[in-house]
């Protein structure tokens, strides 16, 4: 009865083979079963567009940073001559690749009832708007380079900053993906700060507030959260948490989001490696707090927080701790 | 005796060049001594495999990810008409380079007085074996995803958590690591594992046992050893250790393996960041560690564990702490 | 006044389609704007050349590790036939290639008004003079490795540490860039052990002096200061600081360079993880420093440092900490 | 009026630097030029579209052809079981990939002042009822290399012509190209065909009608006319051109296009290297036309023609001919 | 009847999707359907190779080139220090890769019902033997490019025959694939010449015996048969055939394979752009035979053959001709 | 004897492995062996700079190709906006990577006891002066692309000759390796259109003067030399030669080089295919000379020439000719 017998439907191409050798039928069927749902997010009309590409959105940042520091990455042989067709070549580079993930992103959270073209017009809005902070971002990162310089004693010089330290690499990829917060792009600011905190350690939520001349030095461990304010001035060292200390559930037992819940510090305020801080409290300004400590307490301006002072003894033989 | 020299064997061209510039040979003389054993890894028959290749490895783990998560990851452009035929061939693909890698682990720490083919047949049979745990680890991961969005404020959505967040992807990491660590496949499972860390400064052992509705939030710095046991619906924060306190040596003075030397959490436990556990102890059902401390003694269920509150003042000057 | 407009200087190709879309060009000029200075790295006679890339010097330090280790990394098919000729291959690629990358670190900090032949004569015999320390530092590493197997009770052998192991990786960074930064090559050395630090997050300043049979287990988080001093077979687990407590200012408020300010730390001392050791103090031979310390005195050998114990409670609802 | 001249527009970062080398102002100026129109296919509203790509199309073709011959090209390791996945994998990627660039191939020459929603959709149909021809080109193809067996003592089966043979790759790519040419996409057809006359040296016009077991031996320089007809069984040899003998000017001296100017060869018939045919004449079934003729008037079914005997003398010196 | 149906079956993830898209599926069905046997060369036990890859000869062959012309292609920057090694490691490569690409062309043509380590150890052997004439390649090529220097008013230098001229690219490939030809591998040397052909134009059959000092001068559409034997220093223009003027079928119709069916040109024959000379004939040593003549007849020593002189008049009028 | 064994210059790591596998030293001795010379242009001071690469050498081509026509090569999506950024981008990497070549090229040629920098000096004289000749070169290339369309019934428009046409990219090649040609840079104009060559089937000496408004249809086999000198306006096809008949050897017996010895084709001749044209004879204005002769003599202007008539017969049986 050739009603019942599928041939052509058969993922083999022989009905011999398959009875050998259906390993893979099998995981395919359990992986893409219906009842899972994981297939959810598979593209579908009419706001058909795939998720963002995180290996394209780190080139754009690669070269948004060529062009907000030129001459330290990106093309290695910048002359005076050359440098404003390299700067415009890579930028219009990136406003094309940035538009259209983007638009990617902006689709992943839209309403899939309104029309596609609005998240398209949306995101050349959004893009060309971004574009144009860049030279504030750039002025910003020279007076974080200039703070990198005068707060490390290893330094040699700014340019050194530039183009080795970790922290400056993540402080970048943080003012690039906060103004694409503040223009509302879901998605990307997220997918750029999670690259910076692959490749240095350091996780800076794109929402937090961070003023000039900031400064982590070393950095790997340090997180910075998402309604963080953070003063002129401010140096950290790897480790450092700024966190929430707890957050309040709705009435189904998932936690409230948008609350104000971590910490601020004000101008001048130094924090020390390992240290935690969490909860919404004020670190006043100019303030120094020790490693490894345990904070969940607001403290004065000038106030210096210390580690209890630990347990000391000289033993004999070499057994642990 | 210089006579007995073949000019043949020189390693340059002709023997007046070789006078004036010997810098490479001599340093792949040294390099190359045979009283240094360096060497005695290059491959040999029988089992002439060379070592299993980290970039090889890294790329079949993004694959695999690709099948467990369709349209987040890989191919970027899945519809549901697609879908079984992108991810047939993902998985075939990755099923002759996983089969090629395994063998090589294999063979790295066979008896080399066993014939060849055994290895062979064993990378095959463990391969299939492998594969056909996929929709099992899929099933574990989405459970941990929900977990991630429930347990951070800042989470649009599980899909932001499998997208984005690195403790998802270390986790993922951890779980195909730890069913090729069940099926005593050397070498693989640890390099893995290791290139989670990199990626994420997550380094999970895959001899750990972890339950499901597993979180790591931020995650730069944990480490979970070897013969850790962790419960359902545990949640940790960045920089937390769950490590060994000392090992016992044997009469050589090398650490004795195998023994169980790590922490058991219960289910529920939350550890804030930077907190160090150590020792095969047990920290009860519900308990909450807090950041930074050192705890090396077992807590009973629904224990609540902090730091010292640390020493502070406020100082008038600009000095150190 | 219009007429006296060139069409030919418009970055667009017809003046119609400018005044339309002129996103590109405000952009470019606030980025080159000549009062910002950014521009100043851009190479310029006599001694012309680019700084050093990154990329590059990544790729040369991978290629130096698989001549260090013949057969772990790089070429996958080692046998003694060949090896020879694999590692002059390697050798003489990276000999060309790291003369240029040290050129152009020589370049970026020397006297413009030097004649340029002074940095490629300087370069070529600083190359060399690196070379010839190749066999030394692979005879250093294969004494860490060997303390990696021991100190560690999950390690299988040896070579697992050398294959797998992120601190043997960046203590092989950390044994070329001190070579490279002993023979005053600038920049160089710090763009490998930050390379490293990426990749590990183990941060290791190629100034720091530290003995044979080192080991770091897990490593992320280690900071290790430009003037340490290490003994032989120290141990560090995650997250330890070696670092400055504070550093004095010069007249101008700027931090003296150059002053010793981090631990020494004495033979055999070992350190657990988080621990914050800060400033010139010695940590006696055979210590163990236990984790999440915040210790800032030098403390006799055979010492014993741990934490104050933590306040610990039972408590009954699911509230935080 | 040089003070009217405002820096920013100027192409280089300063003016100093610009007076030393403005190479590249002026041959910029002077390429973009209004007056030489060379812009004017820059890609422009509303069917905004580039043109299409030809790397992008070479290799469309070449996945279009492991999915017509699968096993002989692309994917090198099919099996029974995983071939439906591996077909149905390329053949998604090449109906996304052709779409692209048959969209952008009708944009080319469209209406600019259609919408463009009719293009793309247009795109789409065309893509998807080429793909369905697969089948019958494949049936076609698998004709013409048995041919090619039977026509060749050196071929060894027809795999080896499937696998090897310039002609029949060249076929191959016509008959891919026809069928886009009878769905009427512009452009890409001569693509394809052109980028397998720069493959093969086989030039053959999309346009031209050839029926089944075509075989070209050698094939290079053979050309084959955009109004040509060829029957089924025709076999030709390298050099063979198939063309036009002159065509008629409309009134401005241009020519005329669309004519039926090429010759017709009917079934079974046999033309030599370097023959040349010209003109809409028709060479009778099973004729057999000798190499190096040039041939611009009809012959009979079963003719044979050859060139007039060449002179020939025996000569004592070496001097030229 | 639809319940027959199993939905695991289905190659869309879904029942609803699959009703609207429908292409993918129909075509894979067809492409893949059973009767057309176009599958029968996807790979079977138990000699499962797959076939030779295109590219990987390809680059094998450019890697052999630089070993048979040091300095010239491949590695860019050899000095009388670093040869040997760049030598030997490209000949180590070689040599693995070789034998790769060999082993699946003697699995395509062996008996499947060998055992299939036979396959491989005759690979090695072969690739042993072949590796083993590569000096004598070499000075045989030189005394080619000789040839050239001396044969071509315009040629500067051997080096530049050497570097550039096609027809040297031709011969070299030819003389390595004869090499193999001798040896028995099947499919490899056609697919090496094919390669030639495609990049020069010049289609030399693998099994063509070709003396020393041969010159092709440009070379596009020359085409030397698999039975044809040249003399020492012979030297043809482009489009010159030297072919089978017809061959004997069998009973079934199919050509003999095998019969020596191509021309003898003794030593120091000219032949002249478009000359097609076919059929087991002799051309005696030293003639020259002028372009574009059809022979199917032998000469004498020293000959001088030409064409007819053409008709030649004066027309008026700009017709065709 | 052991004093008589250098294992350090052994090329195998050790003494025993060397005996079973001696293959790679035999043959790297041999390929090196002094006596052949084959090392002599390894490079050697004082100007030593390796050969021009090839690979290189083609992709600057092509970047020139994209800046003479702007939006049909290279960057696929140029607009008003962005074309100048563009350009301008791209003749800075040509120039710099040009200028390499050029002094790669002229170093291949120079006298070896001049100073280097001589070299480096004009390799930078000759980029810029030939990069002052493009917007020439594309005002010439427009012109060709015309009559292009106006010589072939089959093209749609310009774009589509200068998109698709064989014949256009090899005079592009031409007319740039020409003006290289007359600016006396060595190898590097032969490099280019032997490029061309191995891409178009057409070669064209770039020595040869050619002036405006040429067209060579489909093209295969065209080869025109040295010394040609083609007017305003000739159109040929595929498989014309203009070539030399014969050339004087000196005492030697080697020819002597730079004697004019190919074709004058006057204004407006057409060339059909296959013919061949030898000597330094000249073709008159408007001549039209018909395929696969044989012309050694110069006819006067509007000339038409044709082969003799073919022998023609109808024969019976399925013979050969």
């Amino acid at each position: 009865m050739s009603t019942a017998r599928t041939p052509s439907s058969s993922p083999t191409c022989n009905a011999t083979s398959r009875s050998h050798a259906p390993v893979l039928d099998s995981i395919v069927d359990a992986l893409c079963a219906e009842d899972r749902g994981i297939l959810r997010h598979v593209r579908k009309p009419p706001c058909a567009e795939p998720l963002p590409s995180a290996a394209t959105v780190a080139s754009l940042v690669e070269q948004l940073r060529a062009t907000i520091f030129p001459g330290y990455f990106g093309a290695d042989e910048l002359s005076p001559e050359n440098a404003r067709y390299h700067l415009g070549h890579i930028l219009d580079k990136v406003r094309r690749g940035l538009r259209t993930q983007i638009k990617r992103g902006i689709c992943f959270s839209c309403d899939p009832t309104a029309p596609k073209p609005d998240c398209a017009d949306r995101a050349t809005q959004v893009t060309d708007a971004f574009l144009k902070r860049l030279p504030d971002i750039q002025m910003a990162l020279m007076d974080d380079a200039q703070a990198a310089y005068e707060g490390d004693p290893a330094a040699v010089s700014p340019d050194e900053a530039i183009f080795c330290y970790p922290g400056l690499r993540a402080i970048t990829d943080y003012r690039i993906a906060h103004e694409l917060h503040l223009l509302g792009v879901p998605l990307l600011p997220r997918m750029i700060t999670e690259h910076a905190h692959g490749a240095t350690g350091i996780d800076i939520h794109p929402g937090a507030q961070i003023d000039r001349r900031f400064f982590i030095d070393h950095g790997t461990g340090v997180v910075i959260g998402e309604t963080c304010v953070i003063g002129r001035g401010v140096r950290l060292y790897q480790g450092v948490t700024l966190g929430a200390k707890s957050f309040p559930l709705d009435e189904n037992g998932k936690p409230i989001k948008g609350i104000a819940r971590h910490p601020i510090l004000e101008d001048d305020v130094i924090v020390y490696s390992g240290a935690t801080i969490l909860g919404r409290i004020t670190i006043g300004r100019g303030s120094v707090i020790g490693g490894n400590v345990w904070l969940t307490r607001g403290v004065p301006p000038n106030s210096r927080i210390a580690q209890q002072a630990p347990r000391q003894e000289v033993f004999v033989d070499g057994g642990g701790i």
